[in-house]
């Protein structure tokens, strides 16, 4: 936990952004498996991480706005509880280090917002991701849970707070970034041809687990880089494979690290791939030298599309005129999806809050149509403090080929006989993550190698 | 999967089992950690797995026994997704590995539901544990979620047949099992004074992913062995610590292992450890040998109680007359949990189901009062095809010895000065799995080291 001074100023800033009402936080439970009591691990909710820092199943908290008062509710261990779990840190123990001196049982909760409600106060709640959250608040607020209401002025303070890191949350991100520094590294020096794509995936993960981390997220470990979002995992490498890891670390107190790096499975990128991969890192570089505060995302998103398609044109898959080809979206037959996103105590950073509200802004609103721009996650002016990954990449799906081909679609831009003798190219991506400073941005942690050259000197040094 | 004939025998002996009605099977979906498209990994419900085999979130099925057929409903891939995730293997295909030829979309469920109930046919269905069935149940009946009535046909039905385990069935869990041996032997080789719990954890775990395995529930790997459920992992072993392991790996399709041994966390047991080894051991060894269909598992746990008495009466702990220690509980401030349970598809097998249903019968319900036995999730008679755990244990909980003594609770059995000796001993299981056979009992897998003697030869051949 940070110091409980931390979580009463951040309660207090929030406190003066919504100005009344009551702020009903709910934490996350023991999610079952296979029956109740055998659990996936336990993972607080992040905004109650953030304003409590409390990491414990089935507790909530209010913000009494009105009456100026903060609680936290849950229950202590009964003496049958500590017979089988041990004696362990009190609740009263823990919400004192977040700077709450009150705590009551779970059960008052319910009591507590039917006398709010009954007069006719304002109770502020987030959108509920977890379904037991969704069972508990339309009880608690005796409506169904397709009534649910979230409430967008806490949502808006809560994203307008959360989207600033503290210098001690950048520290946070940072230790999870380099962790997975190592296990990219750790991945480099472990895949070879014959390997299975998992005994990677395991190895990066126990890597982590070493270190008191969890994966921020299930990572993608795959010879099919063309698939986005590609969680199977029993492929073998071969020859001439390239090799996508996507994968990072969370911190026990819940920050998030996410990377990519695309690397030949055996020692050396053909040919063809390391033009493919310079195209790639040349919009990467492109875009990471754009970022600093007043700048759209948007628009470095669509420069780094840009960039892929002069590349591409270069390679001979497209054609005509580059920012042509970027205003019909040409590009999004390689580049699907969009060049990043917030990062912090989630890896997408608040998605649970909405992606409009964190990503774009009402003058400004995502594009929820548009092949391409509907999956980028981040549009709007950055500030300084945000923090946010840049993950330009080129993905060769053949379905999506023979889909826009059947359709003649762009063939103003794209040669399509030239993109079919890529049809098994597979995928690469290069992820890195960044906070825009006041003049700039700042690459986080410890730096990852990451041109071809790096890349092969790499392998070359470590594989047997 | 299995066969689809094994699918098909399954559902056809459910079918003749339950008679009427509509069998409604709802699987699991991909439970998000922190926002709603970051999930844990996957896990299908254990009955669906048991009677259609499908690993896929968001599915369900139902058997129609009034029109007898069965339907798999579920949503195929659709272009975007198949954009972002890949071909693979339809539903349909799926299904028709399952022996089920029909496949409707996920929202057919709903209209095929209220049918069947405006027509006035009942709709058997299982207790739900996840939260997302909860809400999905009571949509789909149109009732709250406290108004849900699970079928007590339906929960028999399942209960007598998944009680019962096929051929295949023991060899998956066979394998389950073999994979957790070598879990265990992994750990005796590792631990040593100086590392953390959580190395051991990480490490059998790292090792069972790398055979394509799950851990069957989150492993309890602990200095503490005294408190029961300890997932606290960043305690230091340090000489002349006991070390408890109970862990174990689930196969892919889904069949669990468990299993528990107590070690030095140094080279050797202390004369102290030693002793109380060989009476948790020797009850052990004793229950093993009563496992026959027609014994009351019950009985077995009691005789194991007694002998644990006996033992500690040997040791100076316990006094009196042993059969009348344990008709007074004096036992459960040592051994304060159950013999052991049923394990297949889960670890506790069909504790979804209700305990009541998989431990116990009707004439001879479970005991849910008495301190000790509330906690025998298994008390019934034992039939050919059982398949269960024993774990005798002795586990010291300095805030139980202090509540007794302060109300001099059993103090004609117990010498509590002695015992208050042994404050910080800590605690010893020792857990295998078995299958009941016609004539008496199979311990499963290859076998696993288990007296003081086999266990202090191993470390000391690979301890450095």
């Amino acid at each position: 936990m940070f110091s409980a001074a931390t979580y009463q100023n951040r309660r207090a800033v929030l406190q003066s952004n919504v100005r009344n009402g009551i702020l009903l936080f709910l934490g996350n439970i023991e999610n079952p498996v296979n029956f109740e009591h055998n659990p996936y691990y336990f993972r607080q909710d992040s905004t109650y991480l953030y304003y409590f820092g409390i990491q414990e199943p089935r507790i909530a908290a209010i913000m009494d706005i009105d009456e100026n008062k903060t609680l936290v509710f849950g229950d202590e261990l009964s003496m049958d509880e500590i017979v089988w779990m041990g004696r362990q840190e009190t609740l009263k123990e823990k919400s004192l280090k977040s700077g709450v001196s009150e705590t009551l049982p779970y059960a008052s909760l319910s009591q507590y917002i039917i006398k709010a409600l009954a007069s006719g106060r304002k109770v502020h709640y987030l959108p509920p991701y977890q379904s037991f959250n969704k069972i508990l608040l339309a009880d608690l607020l005796g409506i169904k849970i397709t009534e649910l209401q979230p409430s967008e002025a806490m949502i808006k303070a809560v994203v307008n707070q959360r989207s600033i890191k503290e210098p001690q949350e950048i520290v946070q991100i940072e230790q999870a970034v380099n962790v997975s520094n190592e296990m990219h590294l750790l991945a480099m020096r472990l895949a070879k041809p014959g390997m299975k794509e998992y005994e990677i995936a395991n190895a990066i993960q126990y890597f982590a687990a070493n270190k008191e981390c969890q994966m921020s997220y299930p990572p993608i470990v795959t010879i099919n880089g063309g698939i986005l979002h590609n969680h199977y995992r029993l492929n073998t490498l071969q020859e001439g494979d390239l090799f996508l890891n996507d994968s990072g670390a969370e911190t026990s107190m819940g920050y998030a690290g996410d990377l990519t790096r695309t690397f030949p499975a055996g020692k050396r990128f053909t040919t063809k791939q390391k033009e493919m991969y310079e195209v790639v890192l040349n919009a990467f570089n492109n875009a990471q030298s754009l970022l600093k505060p007043g700048i759209r995302f948007k628009d470095i998103h669509l420069k780094a599309a840009r960039h892929l398609v002069e590349g591409l044109i270069d390679l001979g898959l497209m054609k005509g005129n580059p920012e042509d080809a970027v205003k019909n979206h040409a590009h999004t037959l390689f580049f699907q999806c969009g060049l990043g996103h917030m990062m912090g105590l989630d890896v997408h950073d608040m998605e649970d809050l909405g992606e409009q509200y964190i990503g774009y802004t009402e003058e400004d609103p995502k594009d929820t149509q548009t092949f391409g721009l509907k999956s980028l996650r981040l549009g709007k002016e950055l500030e300084s403090g945000f923090v946010l990954t840049v993950e330009p990449g080129i993905y060769i799906i053949p379905d999506l080929i023979d889909m826009w081909q059947a359709e003649n679609k762009n063939s103003d831009f794209i040669n399509y006989d030239k993109v079919n003798e890529y049809r098994n190219f597979g995928g690469i991506r290069v992820e890195d993550d960044f906070l825009i400073t006041d003049n700039g941005y700042r690459l986080l942690g410890n730096g990852l190698i990451k041109t071809a050259e790096e890349i092969e000197n790499y392998r070359a040094e470590h594989l047997a």
